[in-house]
């Protein structure tokens, strides 16, 4: 077998995925053991598929210690899709919708939810670019607002909530969460949210599924929203089937069920957040060891997901570029939002790439600088 | 390296997939040559995907010989949620869509619409539980009807239309149709359709993407029905990006490429229409035999895709499925809403593996009947 040339792949997503899972994906290809046919062309209805998909749900209830009292979807769309489907589901004719604007990514759930009903912005950082996440000070929700909308992770502009903004300032509204750029790279406190989800191309699998754990009460809205909703785009419904009520992206379920075990045998969430911490802190304190990289975001709001920083000149950020991608680290050209750089390092990301990065960055400067 | 035991899959979808378009996306499953980034991990943004996007695309215009003003689209969510996307893109405040209702996927397709707008039934065959398609007599057209849609091949009932409903019956309404269970199994009269949709899942790759091929007069429309639709299921914004407004399903798009570009090696639309004829007229060959077998569908719309078929018992069929199985046939059961036997055979469902059917027929009939 001739050895396969992998480079470090700092894309913001679709991303890096675990190498052993590549490799099990590989070997069963052809067909999956036991069963003569492959994952790709095995019927959503079969019984070895059921169980993929049971297991799957097993293991991520078992990874971040989801309670009963919610469920797990398995959708398509993207979170593209679920900025429509969650104002569509949970926000009803006379109601308010609470929004954070974080990110770029928050605008456009902001503006989907427009077109569905009333919504408030209770906070924003848009002024400041989204370089910061508001203070809890700065959010001013609506009593009795239908659901208060947030961005746990703003990929492009390399924020993070640290912690879920404090009951004492959101209450007990409804808290719906779209964790598409840092979910399972850290204990997550299921509890607190009404609705969590996720495109999977980051933290998660392949592009082409998305994650929905919606609690039974969302559930409940679901059921009585019901009659004209478009039957897809119906939490209820696919609650009901059991993300089978059409056929399911059945092979981005199985990768995502692989990850999903190689995020247990890692130890889980506790044990990738301190794998993930480690990472993000060599990055930054490359970038802050001399000032001449500097990184974008408020440093108390800095994501551990999406290392966002910018060089002395864009001529220079540039040269970082083109010397980088000819050092074979790939992808590390940030969002034109943004400008300069973007190291997206999600959970399957190499620590052996920060070294790696950390060095390149030390020749850069010291060549450039 | 170890034999790979693959059996037969008659599966009505997902459904087998052609042996060397698996055995190249296993070869290159940890790493696209030259580019050191498996195709689960690579940014849609990247040239390369791009590159394959692109190549797809081109390579589905010369194969079903697509004029230039029609758009390809790669989309999410199957043939179920363009039940919806179809009406809400094309059908307006005050206008008719008409429906023909030939099976339970048409049924599913009409339910939708009427959520959207005014429906009218043009001609249906649910009293004889859709086992044949209408006449053209039968058909009683909306004049001005803002579009006629079609379901090309029944998947549950096994029938399929043979040529598309006359000009002289239906005149020019734009005609919209789900080819989802027989895409690129036969030559297409692309000019005759405004729009064609469906499930990549059996005739041209993995569950998870859906093609769509829509022509410039029905992009208008979607442009202007435009702002209030959620963004996810506007035509018009998909178009505008190149199938590229979120993050694609960029494993499933890469291997319906493969997929096409088989198609092309085998001689393309002609070429496969002839055997896919052989292949289902030996297995029709066989049904027709004795009268052991009874085909379910009229045998002027008998399918070539999936062949129907009942035992003189009820008993004799679950002995049949039983011993199938046992003897490596996998997925004959039949639909529970017709019963009996149903053979899928796609594009890839290998001759070979209709020889052995029939073969396994004729024994069982010899120790049953």
């Amino acid at each position: 077998m001739t050895t396969i040339h992998r480079i470090f792949n700092f894309a913001a997503g679709p991303a890096v995925l675990p190498v052993p899972v590549l490799e099990q994906i590989q070997r069963d290809l052809l067909a999956l053991p036991g069963v003569g046919i492959s994952i790709l062309e095995i019927s959503h209805r079969s019984p070895q598929f059921e169980a993929i998909l049971a297991q799957a749900e097993a293991d991520i209830r078992s990874l971040a210690g989801i309670p009963p009292n919610y469920r797990i979807l398995f959708l398509q769309g993207g979170a593209s899709l679920q900025f429509s489907m969650v104002p569509m589901n949970l926000l009803s004719a006379g109601e308010t919708a609470d929004y954070i604007d974080t990110g770029s990514w928050a605008d456009k759930a902001i503006q989907e939810a427009r077109k569905v009903g009333h919504v408030n912005v209770i906070g924003s950082t848009k002024s400041d670019n989204y370089a910061r996440l508001p203070s809890s000070s700065e959010l001013k929700p609506t009593p009795g607002a239908a659901y208060l909308h947030m961005t746990s992770n703003n990929t492009i502009e390399g924020t993070e909530w640290k912690e879920l903004p404090p009951r004492g300032v959101v209450g007990d509204t409804p808290l719906v969460s779209d964790t598409s750029s840092d979910i399972f790279s850290r204990p997550i406190d299921i509890a607190r949210h009404a609705l969590i989800y996720a495109g999977a191309q980051k933290n998660l699998g392949p592009a082409g599924v998305t994650i929905v754990i919606i609690r039974d009460d969302m559930l409940a809205r679901s059921v009585a929203k019901g009659a004209l909703l478009p039957t897809m785009l119906r939490y209820a419904v696919h609650a009901e089937h059991g993300s089978l009520y059409n056929t399911p992206p059945v092979f981005a379920v199985y990768a995502l069920g692989l990850v999903v075990k190689w995020l247990l045998a890692q130890g889980g969430l506790a044990a990738i957040a301190v794998v993930n911490d480690r990472k993000a802190a060599k990055l930054y304190a490359e970038i802050d060891r001399t000032g001449f990289y500097r990184g974008t975001a408020n440093i108390g709001n800095r994501s551990l997901m999406n290392v966002t920083f910018r060089l002395p000149a864009e001529e220079l950020e540039k040269a970082f570029v083109k010397e980088s991608t000819a050092a074979g680290f790939d992808g590390l050209k940030g969002h034109r939002a943004v400008g300069g750089m973007r190291a997206s390092i999600y959970n399957a990301f190499p620590e052996a790439g920060i070294d790696a990065l950390v060095s390149f960055m030390r020749d850069f400067e010291r060549t450039h600088g």
